[in-house]
């Protein structure tokens, strides 16, 4: 089995790992500390930069390929290796339209794909005018660097917009402005790709997010119209095609209500590695995000997609304001003597509030019943308390 | 979490440290070399010698448990550690019945369980009292240190047997005789024990050996009558209660038709560890054999054991006369072209004839077509070959 290099140390290269070493392998790490979650259980580690060259050469020497767990390497880094023969997976061409958005919304609108209305954003009068276009409904984002909420802003009126792009803009972040969608919810199209052509999706799911993290995600979307389904799975799979992404793309949707008085999606976010809304694969599906990954990024036949239960939820255990004093392990042993079925994933980070510290994985016959499983799981992992209690 | 010690650097380790992974630790190991299968994927190795008392007390310094991938660390050492309050778990005093066997059939025998006909052998005529006592079908066992075929000789007659045990004495060989099993098939019911009481079963499989090693397991087997089924379970669970057993014990089984007409069972072998026939619960259970291995020995809550399918199979790769000219990642990519739904394991270790590589597991509705494809793609990926083409 060749190696892979990841780029990252955080928790998705850790699980891209544990993958890795069923197939007989190991990853190869780029890791800003021997700390960090990924780093901990990876033996092949390069301490370095990223955002500098020569780590990323240290790292990548004798790899059969490199991939990411984050979008933040410079694409000019990435095409430079490229250039060399290196093989970068995705390759910088396509991940660019997950580390720009304006570059993706400009993309998906001239493939004709459906996305909020948008305009880029270099002057107050820009904004201004956009405002008025939107009826003011209008959601600022910074073009580059954002995440898990970070770099998205709801400004009340035309004033707050008008001061928050003059501020950002001397700060020399790349804004954009897109019209706020009145959703009902967000579901999440989740795929897989290889060089050569074959494409594999998992079930359509709904991501529940709270401050704009996710925390939750019930596989397959419950309620959705299997015609819905295939329409949001068609359009992951073009998205995949047309951008030449390679490894696993997350399509991140808002669901609404369209003119027509039926529901209808547009594409919020893209992400071209495994994604928090995949983690219920480890346990839910046939092949795991994790290892359908590494099986696309060195161009071999992907996995079986099947869903291994009716329905899995996975709930992400997000640190609270403080750690509970009771010890973690015995927070573990809790929720498994209250829920056999839990299966809990944690990612060896220390407690901090708002941070993703693991997830919870409940499958079962019932979205309702293994959503609450899953739920009080994950908070009891935090809080030491049980939400129903 | 706490931190579980694993004596032994094979495979068994090497799924513990994946499992232990998900659960946010590592585990430590104690192994004979960096290259071994487990110590490739583990960052906490102490290497030494598992026959030597400070090597084993280097590895099990600042761990919370200590348990075994195999069975072969000498009982006094443990002792001696559990006198110092050492965690070991299985405790020496439940191991030593998997460590021998002329212990483990008198131990069962005297709580009415059933074991085929057995004696102590120290001489040659004992032997030939044993010989006529079973009409010469008997079965000669070295009382330790036996695996997969290795220490069990089946003598075609009362000189044979008379010369194999002469010898065998000569080379202080400690031996037991046994009545050979004239059995139907083979089975093995796990279970896992925590030192509170807890007792989980997974369904019985169905074990099939070639030239004495696993090949195969069918979970759960077929045609087991639910009342067969549950007997089998039932004793394991007596054993692992009556020897205190602590992790994972395999009961294997010979299924042979009794006096009355009926499929009863004997015990075949004990093993105090993740196991062979056990390897299927990584895709086919809700809780894998590696998980609820840890969670047993630091005493946690076990986890649920519920199929994930209506059969999986597991079948071995074991090497091959020759490693095949195409490249093992050429062979798995074959593999999972033809069978999108085989999950691949692979171990780590150089290619051997006989030896176990990896196994692949195949869930689906229908037992002998599972059996079909994890039989196909575990042949292809030792012989490069298909065995239907």
């Amino acid at each position: 089995m060749p190696t892979v290099a990841v780029i990252g140390d955080g928790q998705l290269a850790r699980m891209m790992q544990t993958a890795a070493i069923e197939l007989g392998q190991s990853v190869r790490l780029l890791a800003g500390s021997p700390d960090a979650s990924a780093a901990q259980v990876t033996g092949d580690v390069v301490e370095g930069d990223y955002r500098r060259m020569a780590d990323l050469r240290r790292a990548i020497a004798g790899a059969d390929a490199v991939t990411f767990d984050h979008e933040h390497v410079p694409n000019d880094f990435l095409r430079e290796l490229l250039a060399e023969k290196v093989v970068v997976e995705p390759r910088p061409e396509a991940l660019i339209f997950a580390q720009d958005k304006l570059a993706q919304r400009t993309k998906l609108a001239e493939l004709g794909l459906p996305v909020p209305r948008f305009a880029g954003i270099e002057s107050a009068a820009d904004a201004a005018r956009f405002f008025d276009r939107v009826e003011g409904r209008v959601c600022l984002k910074a073009t580059r660097g954002g995440y898990d909420g970070h770099g998205v802003w709801f400004p009340a009126d035309k004033a707050e917009l008008a001061d928050l792009v003059e501020r950002l803009l001397a700060e020399q972040v790349p804004l954009m402005a897109e019209e706020k969608v009145a959703f009902e919810r967000e579901l999440s199209a989740l795929v897989a790709r290889r060089r050569s052509g074959e494409i594999r999706a998992w079930p359509v799911v709904e991501s529940v997010q709270k401050d704009g993290v996710c925390s939750e995600a019930i596989a397959p979307a419950p309620g959705l119209a299997t015609e819905a389904a295939e329409k949001a799975t068609q359009l992951a799979q073009t998205i995949a095609s047309e951008l030449g992404v390679t490894g696993v793309l997350a399509v991140e949707l808002f669901e609404f209500i369209g003119a027509a008085g039926t529901p209808e999606v547009v594409v919020n976010e893209l992400a071209m590695r495994p994604h928090n809304t995949g983690h219920w694969t480890q346990d839910g599906s046939v092949t795991s995000q994790f290892e359908q990954h590494l099986r696309a990024v060195l161009d071999l036949p992907l996995g079986d997609t099947t869903p291994r239960a009716p329905v899995t939820v996975m709930a992400n255990t997000l640190g609270g304001e403080v750690e509970p004093e009771m010890p973690e392990v015995e927070r573990m042993a809790e929720v498994w003597r209250r829920f056999p079925q839990a299966k809990i994933h944690l990612y060896g980070k220390s407690y901090r509030p708002g941070r993703k510290l693991g997830h919870v994985n409940v499958s079962g016959e019932d979205a309702e019943e293994a959503r609450r499983i899953a739920r009080l799981a994950a908070g009891f992992l935090v809080t030491a308390r049980w939400e129903d209690a």
